[in-house]
């Protein structure tokens, strides 16, 4: 017998998926953060080593959101609904998988340059991850936290504006200033690659809200 | 004790969301018409106007999601799933954000010219906006109007439809007519953006659909 | 009274949908086997007349959901939560239109060559499809096939992956090679498309998965 088999006999099922979401929380977090190391170097052996580590993370991030599932396959009575648990799990995912896809880009693009812009958005997805986390964290106790997970739903929602007009600004400096047409296609791939995550995490929001909505 | 607090004891719970719904499909219907006058003025003044106009609609759309979602918290008894009145108020949201979107590009774009099937597409949101009044209107007596309310989603849908084909003929045009390649881009990114409102009209009709599934 | 009302008294309410959702998968099975066709031709007749065929299925798919519809407005007891029939429907139908869709901007912007890796996304929409009828048939015994179902969409997910991999090799090779920037631009658009085929067939994959939860 397994640990992990032993020990769910005595956590409550209500509880045993909130560590995990932390940990889920935790992983963006750390994507996100060498989201902006990478968009921030100009190093190309420092960019390879963060790419990498990017691609670690994500893997480490599958890891959790299938321990989240394997849970949800054995716990007969779940905090929340079964789907919402689920849905919240995999929009999660999303977010990473996004964060990840956004650096492939730019391994394989190649672009002779990064953006300014490319860094605000890396910053707001690092904002979103830890908006994410004050959420996921405050479903532990919904009733409690109610306002706590709505101002953080608040906050993600706002920051997804943000980086909707920092795309925006973005490409139209571009269609000023780059007169490489491929180079502008390229970096425009690469901002929509990243605006892609930001609207994932907005999923997440949107998840959380169901969740709370159901609870009310 | 505000008006509101007193209001709730006498309004019955099932129909207070109803006129809220109401009031957002009809700013729906005045932010797309803003969308046509600002895609067919030539003059550049005249468009920063119908720009600004857009960005207040959309507050104003804004603040009856708020509403919605205040008044979901209030109430006990609701007359669909709570969740699903949460994501028609959101899903109609959205598809203002993306009109006030498509706008804020053609603001920040500075394209040359516009298409004649940017006014094309804007007279489909226009339609579609005016069966998304149809369908939320008879949400009040699903019932009776279920057959008013599945005309207005499948119109949506074929509307949909018209605005992919739309988009293919102009970009195909555009391939055909347009030598200069950043303005090119820039037309098709202020499509995409206009293609991105008709897809949230969508996700409008597929509520109500899954509402009414419920319903049956 | 028409045979269609007659026999609803004779076949158990929960069994009708399998039949019309094993033909959908069947369907668009056809659907992914044309695309592949298309993609993998020079010949413009035989290009135009593989376009043809893949309009002609997507209609043929559109009746088979409006029987789906049509059998859930029909039926007091469903085998499934009645919103995840409707779902599952819509979200066959929307691979099928985005199959559709790229075939139809392959006819109107006419591109020189087609890229080997549209063959290959092709080659993984068609596989996908494969998994997709697979999931379906399991779900007339989910509970015996659950492993099969689970792993099936595990492969829908995998195969995703993939595509996304081949579109940013397709798109970096593009980048490298080909300098006539409208033809690349036309190419990464009708790419884009194909990605979407495959985007819309994770989400049949998340219903299916939303399903299987409910029923855990």
């Amino acid at each position: 017998m397994k640990i992990d088999d032993l020990l769910k006999y005595f956590v409550p099922k209500e509880t045993a998926f909130f560590p995990l979401f932390e940990e889920d929380a935790q992983i963006l977090i750390k994507g996100a953060e060498l989201l902006k190391d990478l968009v921030s170097t100009t190093d190309a052996d420092d960019r390879d080593a963060f790419i990498a580590r990017i691609k670690a993370t994500e893997t480490e991030g599958d890891r959790v959101t299938d321990k989240i599932f394997t849970q949800l396959n054995k716990s007969f009575i779940t905090p929340f609904d079964r789907e919402d648990i689920h849905e919240l799990a995999s929009s999660i995912d999303d977010v990473l998988d996004n964060i990840n896809a956004a650096s492939q880009r730019i391994r394989l693009y190649k672009p002779k340059t990064l953006t300014p812009e490319m860094y605000q958005v890396a910053e707001i997805i690092s904002q979103v991850a830890h908006q994410v986390e004050i959420a996921v964290n405050g479903l532990s106790h919904p009733g409690k936290n109610r306002e706590m997970i709505e101002n953080a739903c608040d906050e993600i929602n706002l920051l997804e504006n943000k980086a909707d007009h920092v795309y925006n600004l973005a490409i139209s400096k571009l269609f000023e200033e780059q007169k490489d047409t491929i180079e502008l296609i390229k970096t425009k791939e690469i901002h929509q690659s990243l605006e892609k995550s930001v609207d994932k995490a907005e999923d997440v929001s949107d998840v959380i809200r169901t969740i709370m909505v159901k609870l009310a």
